[in-house]
């Protein structure tokens, strides 16, 4: 079992076997563990009962192929699933099984599981990208390349602040999951309509104490119909999503024939084009990370949901919730393989810089020959300059004394002495980064 | 092998074994065969390596697993593909396996024929829903309902006419999908950037016999990144979608316990609450096309593709059309079975129109009252008397009575009579229906 | 100007004018003016130069129309914007305008000022819905109602309950919403690329000056292409409007004909059929959040923005968040109006509970009856009677004393004792809702 | 009124003034007038009150403001504008106003007006955008220039056959939506649930005849809550959305500094950075059309309406087409500014083609070095060289000979030699271009 065709590119990483069937099978059978706990823990279950059930509530003893076939006729899971986890209990434990419970409170507590174990394990990859990117930025603080903008030309910057943008970007991003995970991911109990009127009063003390058992969060009361806490995490994978697809999308582009300032530690090859060196990783990154921002749209679509139980939103959560960690981890991990082993040419891309011309360096230019000129004269000759330079394809400098003889005595700075707070923000960035966690 | 967890709600019916790992392997393997007979037919391939090729392009033997984890190194399943089928070929033929080919030509023109088989397996099943929306046109001609906007009782209408509604929606719907299916679904054939290079100038020749081999359409040129083709296809699945989720939607609204017009033929039981009637195959309709508008934005907005290739969101494609095609076959199967055994209960259609009370006629009584009051007195004096009823409980035409003496000598329709066109739009309905083909 | 057509619809209420073009054009100029503020502050530009931009960074000044028009020509609104300015001003406070600065740090930082000051009325708004609905909840403790699940009837509950879960789910989907505003929305401030160049090493400070002067959060450093805090602003409010979808369709269907259990405060009138009580302010909510996932969806997939300025996909979110700001904003205005007013028809709840019959009890009988026939015996009678007197149309009572004499004996429950810990959760909600600020 | 900061961007062209609130108001003040005149045709409305209605259906006397205000209270436009219509009219006249109509009806027509009369203005832009192309097309037909794939250098084309492409794409999508446009645009009419009760059995003829009046298609019955008619146009304009995305993203890549081998006629200018040649409109383009595809699935996702009439999503659409038709034409109109004026460096194309070395020719040599060494050895002598001439930074014809002496006698090809079918496929573009439809 490794996957099929799509998983290795789709669902790539430690993420698929905390999302797949399995998985999905053990975090409902948890839950039904953690009901049965509870309950015992209240002095409402025998304790051998709720041993006994927790002894069967292990995935590899049940068929998913079954038990998925035996849902249609309920639309859940849960119906099948607690049947055969009867069958395999002795009579007095099994009046015991899923007390007070419904399906939804199974499969949303199962939901809240199957994201925290899968977002462990994104969490995981992500700091492994982070450490890559903080390792890009302190070696590469005084890289020089040409900034780009609109695709064009702009003024120098270093390849080290590049990275330590994305830095900030990967560790604000994992951030935000991580709070999702630990404060809002939370255990669903609330019974058939949420009152879970089986417990009487003591409903409140039961969720406490399923909570508990699951390390998930105790909510304020059910949550059947409201679904802020899974849409915050939905939102907050979408947000980790748009990250790594800017970071992959901008690695294809500098890896591209004509930029050619990266490549990959393993480029793929092509048969027929032996010469190409495609960046595989930053490809399965974009292809993953394309379909993220539309699966948030149907779990936020997703929250109008009817009355005390959704006749078909609810529903389609699961499969979409389970693409989204998939997809998400996928592109971690892609990235993680695109980053770990990133070569860096700075030789190219000085090259690229020098090839853009010394018109790059007008803005620098103008600030200095304002000493000399003025701020206003300054600007219009530098602009001028500019201008002849491009259209005559000579160099800003020579149009520009041509214009101006006093700019001879300007000293002309380098791209090196261009960079303004590049430097600082790097070390922003990693400061931020060694930091314990972000707020 | 029958699934897991998910296919049997979300990927229900024929459309399962017409998309797994076997049907992409099958269709890329289809591909190949082709293009080697094309060869041979245009006198480049030896007739023996062709059919030695195409001997060896069967599914089963093949690892898809293995491929898929090969596939990460290149972004395509097509090299390890290819490098399988070779190694099962003797050295003379292994030199004309993927002849002139890039990868997307395998890709792209698999990704066709996959749509198109599942599409057939599609349209099969839409048909099926159709004869019983006619069926269900047919048998309640006459049954009267009353009409709600805004979830608000209106007028009368009869059940016939809203399931001739829905069977133009379908008809249309699916004669759209059949239309792409037939005419659009295309041969990809370009090798490396689109000019089939390998082949000189006999390319066209060659897309022709691929596109002729493999019953789909020639396209005027490779449309390696003009994705026109491949999103009317999911466009098409798209509406299909939104028309299924309409009449689950309604089917739920009417077979809710408020409403009981309707049940399923096996509605959904509910261990904790066996006095419930779930709407199971509605909740599951919903649940699958939920997914859907979303998922062809993901297509639509993979359209933008750079240069002869693009780098990710080509890659995206595959497992999105693969989700679309899923989902809308899922769809169509459950509502097949949520209206093949669809009961109809004809007496509580009765009892909620009267339960509206008789100023749902209050439009058909102004008409009549018109021609002895006059147009404008009569809509006055119907609007004030709808007014007292409400505000009193009465019935409008006590009030009526109250308000102008004349009215008691019109006189009063019944629902029956305020029908309008409803027997002719199910006329036209079935009429349609009954038609070879929608244009 | 009050709108035209559409704005009243899906731009009702304060929002509008907080992110109309005014806005937008005071927002941009505000940056202006904190940005030549904050050069003064660390003495690099002049005091009076400083203060004469301040001065004519009034919106009234300018038109939007023709800076609308002159936009095409650069796709950004500053360059017409800055050289309106200019225009403005004597020749020695011209240089000093928009100093460092690039386009996409006015616009960001604009769009970060326009987001907080709409999110503001927002957050206002729903602090009034959540005071409805916790009035709601306190009023309706003890109003019985039927539970439905799947649109069936399932088990008694209270409308009280069901306002404080919709309580809950306001408060923290606006905590959220808050939290976004108060610690994640930043200025932008980097030049051309991000190093703030012109600043040489003073560039840091400034930025410090500048979000000081706008009361925004500084950020790590520039974000141009990192577009985190922005996404997490767009998620926030898809997250809002999730939860304002959700009330307004179980709202619109319990003031359906069928239910009748509650009525908007002004019904919208149909001169056709003067009969109906449209709930008018829940169809707009639903119009307006229906709109939203695939907004959030845009900003999300807008992230993959290339190297140190995007060509295109941030020129995409501009509208795009104002869009979000204005249907978010709307649906809060007309929830607030839809619940401010909500008529509540206590006797129907309870109509509409009787009629569901005394199966609706199963459960809670079932548990009493365990204590004379234990509880596997109580469990199989229960059912067996739930199902006779659904088939035969009688009560539960009389199947299960035919079925189990001794259940005469015990003492049966009315609706009201099988609330379980409703009352407790309606504490929790209100409890929280008095807390200062959600976690 | 000239379209504020907005829409000069993002409703650029004829678009706008067809979407805008007049346009709205004529579109549905032209349905009432249809009405009225099919009512007089039929027989049942007198001639002087149709042409009374008629005369008085002037959008400019109608306050677009204050009708917006007052559609808070229906939830829609159509009751304050038949008020106001009323209001202009004599009391002999006004009975006949909307006769039998229900909002929806006006509001559907309309929509389908609207979108029929943008759609005109689109497609006329849009076939200045193939005129451009063919141009492109047969101008460049031997401008040889450097594939891409994957963003790297693959084998050689022609600008020309690329060209070829993007035309063919954009006269399908626009071919697509020209058939939408003729044939499925229909009007609505059904009365308050559909059934056009006011009319008795003569609704049938009264839609043919307002279809008639409107220039639309007439429906095989009203479609109130069957959304196919207007969820195909919103595909259609997603589908040539998707087109022009990919044309303005490659014109985007390819005028980058890096690249260079495209220029758009009126680059945008930076103030700070004189020397940038911003591809302005095709950054308009990508920034209109990445908003498109999440609205289309805003459309589909509205199809699910209830029962008679939808209360919500029905009133999403109204909005969410107006911005589909403006986005969409924008973006063709920025792209038709695009196209028109592109510069093409012939030189540089050529220059980056050298740059990528004689690597590229390898799949050509292979197939003339088979003739001497065989099809195997050729391949694995040619791959083996090119992996040298990677690695050393020679040529590949130097290693090639190094390995395979007799390699020297074989005549060499030039790019120009290797290109396929690329004529043949601008002959096809260019002769389906030029034929009247597409099929």
């Amino acid at each position: 079992m490794s996957g099929g065709l799509f998983d290795a590119l789709y669902a790539s990483g430690p993420v698929r076997s905390r999302t797949d069937d399995r998985a999905w099978l053990q975090a409902m059978l948890d839950v039904e563990a953690a009901i049965a706990r509870a309950g015992a823990r209240a002095g409402l279950v025998p304790r051998e009962a709720a041993d006994a059930i927790a002894s069967r509530c292990v995935a590899d003893e049940y068929d998913a192929d079954d038990i998925g076939q035996r849902a249609v006729a309920s639309a859940t899971w849960v119906v099948p699933l607690v049947a055969d986890l009867k069958a395999r209990l002795p009579a007095s434990a099994r009046g015991y099984v899923h007390l007070g419970a419904t399906s939804q409170d199974i499969v949303d507590s199962a939901m809240s599981l199957v994201t925290a174990r899968a977002t462990d394990a994104i969490l995981a990859t992500l700091g492994e990208v982070s450490t890559s990117l903080a390792g890009l930025a302190r070696a590469h603080r005084d890289t020089l390349q040409i900034g780009r903008t609109l695709l064009q030309h702009a003024v120098p910057t270093t390849f080290g602040v590049v990275c330590a943008g994305w830095l900030v970007a990967v560790d604000e991003a994992a951030g935000g999951l991580d709070r999702v995970r630990r404060e809002r991911l939370a255990v669903q109990f609330g019974g058939a309509v949420g009152t879970l009127a089986t417990y009487g009063d003591r409903g409140p003390q039961l969720v406490g104490y399923v909570a508990d058992e699951l390390g998930l969060a105790a909510p304020t009361m059910p949550w059947h119909t409201c679904r802020v806490r899974i849409d915050e995490a939905a939102a907050a994978l979408g947000i980790v999503s748009g990250v790594l697809a800017a970071i992959a999308g901008d690695v294809a582009l500098l890896a591209g024939s004509d930029i050619a300032e990266v490549a990959e530690g393993e480029p793929g090859v092509s048969s027929a084009m032996p010469h190409k060196r495609n960046p595989t990783r930053a490809v399965l990154v974009t292809a993953c990370t394309h379909q993220v921002p539309p699966l948030v749209a149907t779990m936020l679509g997703a929250a109008a949901q009817e009355h005390q139980r959704a006749a078909g939103r609810w529903q389609a959560e699961w499969p979409t919730m389970t693409a989204l960690l998939r997809l998400v981890g996928s592109a971690a991990t892609h990235a993680d393989a695109m980053l770990a082993g990133l070569r860096v040419d700075v030789d190219r891309m000085r090259l690229n810089l020098d090839t853009a011309g010394d018109v790059i360096l007008a803005e620098a230019v103008a600030v200095r020959l304002a000493r000399v000129l003025g701020r206003t004269r300054a600007s219009a000759v530098v602009a001028e300059a500019v201008a002849r330079a491009v259209r005559a394809g000579t160099t800003m400098r020579a149009a520009l004394v041509d214009l101006a003889p006093e700019a001879a005595t300007v000293p002309f700075p380098g791209p090196e002495a261009c960079l303004g707070a590049a430097g600082e923000w790097i070390d922003r960035a990693l400061e931020c980064h060694d930091k314990p966690t972000e707020g």
